[in-house]
């Protein structure tokens, strides 16, 4: 009864916050962004470009050299009030020409099977290495076998992604731990290199790469990632032939790092521009796709709601901001900047969205804030869910936000991840597999219209 | 104040029949319901089977036959109690080998054009009809261009469907009834062929079929739907040349009635055999493609219920029921001789769920019923939403049930559609491209899921 009475008080509550506003005004300022998302928006060929005149575009490349300056043209030609380049330092990792691997046994002579280096991984020589590989089902199990059982061999961490989670994601951040640590656990007994089970859901030929670092005083080790295919065809050799070899040859390297840039536009506040709400997404990729689902979907989303604001001549009583962080994925160097930059600068920004969960027919938003906030600014972003419910935006709640943005946490900002759909994202994740086709143009221009409405909101109505 | 009340009391209804039973166990069964979906189910194989060694079968055609006999033996290996077909007759269309359309004009000369016979069509001879064509945005406009307007002419319905709608089923419906009654609305006025403008979201190159009819009295002409990419041509040439003409060769037609069959199976009930809960989908599919989605998914999702009641143990209280209806797509002749049977035999169905939109990730359900006892359906229904929200159920709502089952609304049962993310359905619909790759494997079994789980919640505790 005690549940029930609090439900009603929150009820209660939220209710009468949200009839602090227009609601049938806004309910239609909503219907009109919606409206322009899905008869007139941009995103759709803009990714299209992105992916495929651009491509791959890996923090320190050519392509993502490419990527900002396109982005830059692209949001000056929607015409925010101001677009600028934001300097960051960035690593330089690259693949190299060759990334070969073969299981060899006595039963089968030997196989070719599908890897990708992980992410600032070191190279295997120019000969690469051929060594006896062992399985284990997780990092834990090195402890056991100690060094005498790991020294001068190749471990393979065959730990499948759970398919019994709902929301992929937590599949996910079940195993990408291991990814990031998973060389340095094996080099503390001294083996000679890690081969991930690639983070996929289902079994097909595409391996996923990621990152991964390395410990202070542990000897660099080559890591690979193998398709979840050829995951399951090694770990059935093993089971037969303890005795299997396995040789592996990658050229990747770490070169010095280059300067980049974030790329940020904004429309100038006209009632309290100092009050900042902001909208991003990641314009670096993995350099083995074109990176549409991660993150060339919330970058052209991002951009989107600009156009949106621009198109329909609202003209935001906030300062509405797109930042298109560099360097996300190895190393978020850009996201750091962009925090202390704004740190120092003593910005006001109330909120920042993400998108970075792919393109898909967003569902909802996860909110974050420090946490002597988090309770507020929760209901405070809840109140606008009435409005969200016809569009299929079904819930708003406390949740991790985004990569970039959580940089931003400290400095009392609300960040808000976008959620869709979850179930296809990591069929794709980080692999060549991750194409433009994979991307649908409703559900993505529903994703910028989802984020548009929010930050239309917001900007009207603060938090 | 007086919404709020009314909120607050009905939240405590549903709050109070909600603890009618214990909410853990049944929690407990539905998560072994997702955990056995999610990492045992059959049904994305089976839709390879349907997709790729049956392939197209449309009611009449070998195809259809391969697919009874396929799914009989499937659901015998499942384990079902029972496995019967039931016999219907159904029409026997045929598209024919040639189906050929070409857009003649003094500015280019001719090309050639994506089209396809709409369902029931007649051909149009062995040379085809070549005639010239007009463009309307309606069908009320023939009206005003009246007989000397529209004799001896070929007429092109150019109505999009309306992008703004979320629900892209809102959008389809409002074109749906110009592809059934173009073709009588245009001979009417003596005009000599009808090409509509596929009803699919989106340009591409794909013709989309579907069911149309003639009027008793009124002269029967061909009917065609021209792919979208195409129709924009089309739009265009007539917009500078209006003596554009025409040319279209199909040679379908209709042969007569043959005999074939729904498939049905069922667990039988522990406790009320007498009442009976069905899951269903349609096995027919247009004779263009794979129809992966529409409807191979309903139909192995179907399926794949009574494998999880089985591979579970679970032993229903009531009669499960799976019908797998032949002839959705012209005619819903299995739905009608599966309505009569059931009145005829004066059988106690409680509750039918139909799979028949796509086999995308489910967001909830809808629910349909006689209007006297809409209301108390729907709130038994919804008092389980509870226990579905931690699978991403959202709503349980009025709404339309599905083409077979709402035939058997008059017999007092509740009839619920299984509502999957509608944004790439209309994609694929009736096209070539609705082939096996475009489902995803987890969404079709999170959707076999949700239905499992409904299922199980009335097998237990009725309705």
């Amino acid at each position: 009864m005690k549940t029930i009475l609090l439900l009603i008080l929150t009820m209660a509550i939220s209710i009468s916050s949200w009839q602090l506003f227009n609601k049938a005004d806004e309910a239609q300022q909503l219907r009109k962004i919606y409206d322009e998302a899905l008869t007139n928006a941009e995103c759709y060929d803009n990714l299209h470009h992105l992916c495929k005149n651009i491509g791959t575009r890996l923090s320190g490349s050519p392509g993502a050299a490419a990527a900002v300056e396109w982005a830059r043209q692209v949001l000056t030609t929607i015409g925010a009030d101001t677009v600028y380049l934001q300097e960051t330092m960035v690593p330089h990792w690259v693949r190299g020409a060759k990334e070969d691997a073969r299981i060899i046994s006595k039963h089968i002579g030997w196989q070719s099977v599908n890897v990708c280096a992980l992410g600032n991984s070191i190279g295997t020589g120019k000969w690469g290495i051929t060594a006896p590989i062992i399985e284990i089902k997780h990092l834990e199990d090195l402890d056991k076998l100690g060094k005498k059982g790991v020294k001068g061999k190749i471990v393979f961490l065959n730990h499948p992604m759970d398919e019994k989670h709902i929301d992929t994601f937590d599949a996910y951040s079940g195993c990408a731990g291991d990814r990031y640590a998973g060389a340095a656990a094996v080099a503390k007994h001294e083996g000679v290199a890690f081969v991930l089970r690639s983070l996929g859901t289902g079994i097909d030929e595409f391996p996923h790469t990621g990152n991964m670092a390395y410990k202070e005083g542990i000897a660099k080790i080559p890591a690979a990632a193998i398709a979840t295919r050829d995951a399951e065809l090694l770990s059935g050799i093993i089971s037969v032939d303890p005795e299997t070899t396995f040789h592996l040859n990658m050229q990747c390297e770490t070169l010095p790092d280059e300067l980049s840039h974030n790329v940020i536009a904004e429309i100038k506040g006209s009632e309290k521009p100092d009050e900042i709400i902001m909208v991003s997404g990641h314009i670096d990729a993995w350099d083995n796709g074109e990176g549409a689902h991660d993150d060339g979907s919330g970058v052209v989303q991002s951009m989107e709601v600009l156009r949106i604001f621009k198109s329909l001549g609202i003209s935001p009583k906030r300062t509405i901001r797109c930042v298109l962080y560099m360097n996300e994925e190895n190393g978020q160097r850009g996201a750091k900047t962009y925090a202390q930059a704004a740190e120092a600068a003593n910005e006001n920004c109330l909120m920042a969205i993400e998108s970075d969960r792919g393109g898909f027919t967003p569902r909802g938003f996860t909110v974050d804030a420090e946490e002597t906030l988090l309770a507020d600014k929760l209901g405070a972003v809840q109140r606008f869910l009435p409005l969200l419910l016809p569009y299929n935006i079904h819930f708003i709640e406390k949740g991790f936000s985004g990569v970039d943005i959580k940089h931003l946490k400290p400095q009392k900002v609300t960040c808000i991840g976008l959620v869709p759909d979850s179930q296809r994202y990591f069929d794709y994740h980080h692999t060549p597999n991750d194409t433009f086709d994979k991307v649908n143009k409703r559900e993505l221009n529903m994703g910028a219209a989802a984020m548009a409405s929010l930050m239309y909101l917001v900007s009207e109505h603060g938090l």
